[in-house]
């Protein structure tokens, strides 16, 4: 029997792995929005000097596991495990990224999501006693998407009211078993769940059902509820996604109105930066957590925070073909304070 | 401390999976090959009944899972984890197929060796406490992969010496804690190895040294050779790919050409079904496995298998980018005798 499942979804660490270090690297529309001071690097030249937008992409995964890896001086080659993943066809930013590193590495495609899936298996890695350090690191640009997802740049079409725009960020995490730093003590596992969406710039309609179905499982499984955590963040439903989960939490009796919030809806200002909805991509969720969250966990701001990626997982290829939009979300816990277990 | 590490890429199980069941699914070509009557269903439609070829993968992964769960009589969605993937943008054949069960879905993307990823994460989940089930599934099909990587199927260019003919096929391996059947003991993680190739149609080249390497700290890890092994069995080398691994080792001294054997080549008869250096994609190691190796495992045929699959990490953006090709293994060592931990 598996000792540390709780209910069908959740699994509860004992040793409770900690978020060692952290680092976040974003693109110019990043740097000029709400949390722009908040990322370790930023670069105004969408190429990030490199010759084209998908090795800005690795580069900005090398740069933001380098930095993680930096402030706590441990060489990037000693981790045990990288879990990493991307937006690009066949995960090609993570891949390219990570050839020149020296550590066992585990791709993973979850889409928006891939950042909690890296956190949860790269906990269960170390908790499993399978490890010592493990990384989880997720990039997107908006440019390398724009062009595979949609439309070509120069093209200027015209966006929906409910797209949102990718996010030009990296972020990445280490965790350890032993040592300071927030830890995270749970992880809920999400079930595909498709909604019937088939607009492809309407993704947080097709994610917003996951997001409640995982959150609603974590707090099953754990017997907790929304009143557990100074804050629940969605990976980036955007305003239209969060506002359906809120009439999702209403329906059901729960009132989640005080802690939920965004990062899709954190990272831009949607008032000053025409970003429509707000802002997506693996990208999205890895910078605000580890640029912002992070930081509020190590300063008191926040004492337990429940982040939860949520991923759309079309390919332009199932939208061509008429198919609606599969969502999922994979949520961690994570606490600042110490562990006694 | 991980006192389940071994060396600096292997971790050896407390537990030892056990692999209680398999479902394999193989289309035409598949079915006319040497491992022909070993698949549990196969097609001589290429759509398998389905309205186009990537719908037609996501079927043969349900199918590929809902046998393997119905030969032990296990309601898929009582499953704790599934650990999924393919070669298709976005990883949409696993999405798609997962999306109407049940369970909690880690979408994982490694190329050609998401299967012993997927057997690695899986064995990891049961014997780290945090599920007692676990599948691991992938697939590919030639007209998906062929038009998506490479050319329309209608223009029918002429193949190089060195091209791999992508299987149409899926393989899925449910693992327990406890049961019948043969066991997970070790797994060694590969780290990406770009060996400087940048010809998409010699993937041989670009994953033998990533073998080698995996192969070679398997070995070292745990203090064992290839004598431990009655059958170590590449995922996807091909015929020119299988030469340079056999050379690598002859150069470092190691004997492994006894025990050394190739799913790509097993696959397909290479004078008879004109596929040049053999077989590829996610479902190749899985189908052979699945379909052909689990059996030899179960009816004394071999004792001790090494299951290595072999990814090509590239993107056709990246190499029309002129970067070369990242290539990973992933290594899995599989016991029929029962362990005594």
């Amino acid at each position: 029997m598996s000792v540390k499942r709780f209910g069908r979804q959740t699994v509860r660490f004992g040793k409770s792995p900690v978020i060692a270090s952290v680092g976040s690297v974003a693109g110019r529309k990043e740097q000029e929005g709400p949390l722009g001071h908040c990322f370790d690097r930023t670069s105004r030249d969408s190429y990030f000097g490199q010759k084209s937008w998908e090795k800005a992409e690795s580069f900005m995964q090398s740069q933001a596991l380098e930095t993680a890896c930096g402030k706590i001086d441990m060489p990037v080659d000693s981790l045990d495990y990288i879990f990493a993943g991307d937006l690009l066809n066949q995960c090609c930013a993570s891949a390219f990224a990570m050839r020149g590193v020296g550590a066992p590495f585990f791709g993973l495609y979850g889409a928006c999501s891939t950042f909690c899936e890296a956190l949860s298996l790269a906990s269960m890695s170390i908790d499993g006693g399978f490890a010592d350090t493990a990384a989880a690191v997720t990039s997107s640009h908006f440019c390398g998407a724009e062009r595979q997802f949609r439309l070509p740049l120069e093209y200027g079409g015209q966006r929906t009211p409910t797209a949102q725009w990718t996010a030009t960020a990296a972020g990445a995490a280490i965790l350890r078993e032993e040592g300071n730093g927030p830890r995270i003590t749970a992880v809920t596992t999400g079930i595909i769940r498709d909604a019937g969406i088939t607009d492809a710039n309407d993704m947080g309609a097709a994610m917003a059902p996951a997001a409640f179905d995982t959150l609603t499982a974590h707090f099953r499984d754990l017997g907790v509820g929304p009143e557990s955590y100074d804050l629940i963040a969605t990976g980036d439903l955007g305003k239209h996604g969060y506002d359906i989960l809120l009439e999702l939490f209403a329906k059901s009796g729960v009132d989640a109105s005080r802690v939920l919030d965004d990062c899709g809806m954190m990272l831009f200002s949607r008032e000053k930066q025409d970003v429509h909805a707000g802002a997506s991509g693996c990208g999205c969720s890895a910078s605000v957590f580890c640029g912002y969250i992070y930081d509020g966990l190590m300063t008191g701001k926040w004492k337990n925070v429940l982040l939860a990626s949520t991923g759309a997982l079309m390919s332009p290829t199932t939208s061509a073909q008429g198919e609606s939009i599969p969502g999922i979300c994979h949520a961690v816990a994570i606490s600042a304070q110490k562990e006694t277990s």
